[in-house]
């Protein structure tokens, strides 16, 4: 059993209101990768150039995920992001992206990467999404995450793409934009009418949100006193989220699955936000992580009232 | 037993991409009364003009709300809002605000509304709150909202009102405003420490977060295909949290209590924001409700998983 996670493996700049990183290792498949790494094997696909040392792929093979389809392109820099983050961080801005050998990917995929039961599409150009897919002929649960950018240049090739999966999991603007409807509850309709027969929908420090056919599931973000760099926490959520599916694999549809699925996911994610990049996560155990899931679930809970509506 | 709340009574024009009213019942106090007269009987005070009709307050006093310190004002115009709401919903631009007769106004209180064992104190100038109070002696359970002018332009009488409440709501960015604290733990943290035993984060569309010493509850908002107007939905809120605590006034310390008590105010929200106005909630039962706190229940739970970390 492995999970396969095509995405990007990155070196991040990152300015907070708590302190700034000149350089360290990120990227949506790294992340992805430290946190679904707790519940099954990874195969990291995804290009570096020269300048990725042996440091930050010993980070990336962090509780034995498998490497080997990390591909180093000769000559080539590993794709860098900069930004920034207002005082809430609740908002930020991109200073700077510099595609390096991401602009020429072509994925690839050894044997062992193909046979993955369980995919991750990290967000990547929706045409390389989908032909990730035709060559995991063995998947039996895929997932997708996208952004904007691919919404409006690529809006076609995406929603095919999307189509083809079992789940997707966007940012509620995301939801929103792809579909035109201001409802979310709408928008994921809309999604999974394409296909896809659970929606995610992430919504930053909120939370989450899980549409099924069975219906409606959310939950709070785990609360912190402070969030340190938030860069990476959508995708440590969908490395839990999608890892325990993994995990449970013969009950991928079934709805009590997805719903403590998103409790590992939100759990997960709260670490990574507690450091910059993957600081927290690299040493992180799972003890911590079963402890916060406790946590939510007793932050969640509540009795049904009788409420008698006699005379007050 | 009664609830006595003291705020405005509008005419609201509101336009949202749903549809437009030029001149519709509304106003904090409004709002609330029609959710809390579900549990007890309301106190509303609050001043009108001329322009008030009978019809408009044959709705204030649905469910058996009393409107005897409603307080007219000869010559004078009611409190009037206008606003426009974005695509979505979650941005708004008032366009005209005239205080009309909340200008001058003086709360009195009849004895009636000086008895009552609960008390909202609606957004209004926190120096007026504070008169409130004094008057109600017999106050057993006091909550407060207000807004981020009142923040901007009197903290300091805004800081001291809310250390002589029980419980604070208030929206998340007041919350963060108000403390100076970016994030919501610490900032509902520091209010606690002024002196209420509990703090309600609203969140909009994502629900609301409830602080205790016991610790913190969230609740999704309840999950909608279509939103017609969100104006209220806050008071609205309020009016099923605060009127549930009084129909369990012996237990409003009790943390179960509290939850039950966001269930019903979220529930009563959701309905609010369907119609226009109090177009909803007029017309609304209690069984209408009682279906939507078992739903969020529903749309809530998860089971623990027992994860082995042995190998996949």
């Amino acid at each position: 059993m492995s999970i396969t996670v095509v995405g990007s493996i990155a070196f991040d700049a990152v300015k907070t209101p708590f302190g700034e990183r000149e350089r360290m290792l990120g990227g949506a498949a790294t992340h992805f990768a430290l946190a679904a790494s707790f519940f099954d094997t990874v195969r990291v696909v995804g290009p570096v150039g020269d300048d990725f040392g042996d440091e930050e792929l010993a980070v990336l093979a962090t509780r034995g995920s498998d490497i080997s389809d990390v591909e180093r392109v000769p000559g080539g820099n590993t794709f860098f992001w900069k930004g920034e983050y207002g005082w809430d961080l609740n908002s930020r801005e991109t200073l700077a992206t510099e595609l390096g050998v991401f602009e020429q990917f072509e994925p690839k995929l050894s044997e062992a990467a193909r046979a993955s039961e369980v995919v991750f599409l990290a967000n990547i150009q929706p045409e390389l999404q989908r032909r990730v897919l035709e060559l995991c002929t063995a998947a039996q649960f895929i997932a997708i995450d996208s952004m904007n950018f691919w919404i409006e240049t690529a809006r076609e090739a995406l929603v095919d793409v999307i189509g083809r999966v079992d789940c997707a999991i966007l940012n509620d603007a995301e939801l929103r934009e792809l579909t035109g409807k201001p409802s979310l509850v709408a928008a994921a309709r809309e999604v999974m009418s394409w296909g896809p027969s659970s929606v995610v929908a992430k919504q930053g420090e909120y939370g989450a949100a899980l549409f099924t056919s069975e219906g409606f599931f959310a939950l709070p973000g785990y609360p912190l006193e402070i969030v340190v760099d938030p860069t990476g926490a959508g995708d440590t959520f969908a490395g839990g989220f999608v890892g325990y599916i993994a995990r449970n694999l013969g009950r991928s549809g079934d709805d009590a699955v997805l719903r403590q699925a998103m409790a590992y996911g939100t759990a997960l994610a709260s670490f990574q936000v507690e450091e910059f990049g993957t600081e927290r996560t690299q040493r992180l155990t799972f003890d911590e992580v079963q402890s916060r899931v406790e946590g939510l679930r007793r932050m969640t809970q509540f009795d049904l009232a009788a409420v008698s509506l006699g005379a007050p």
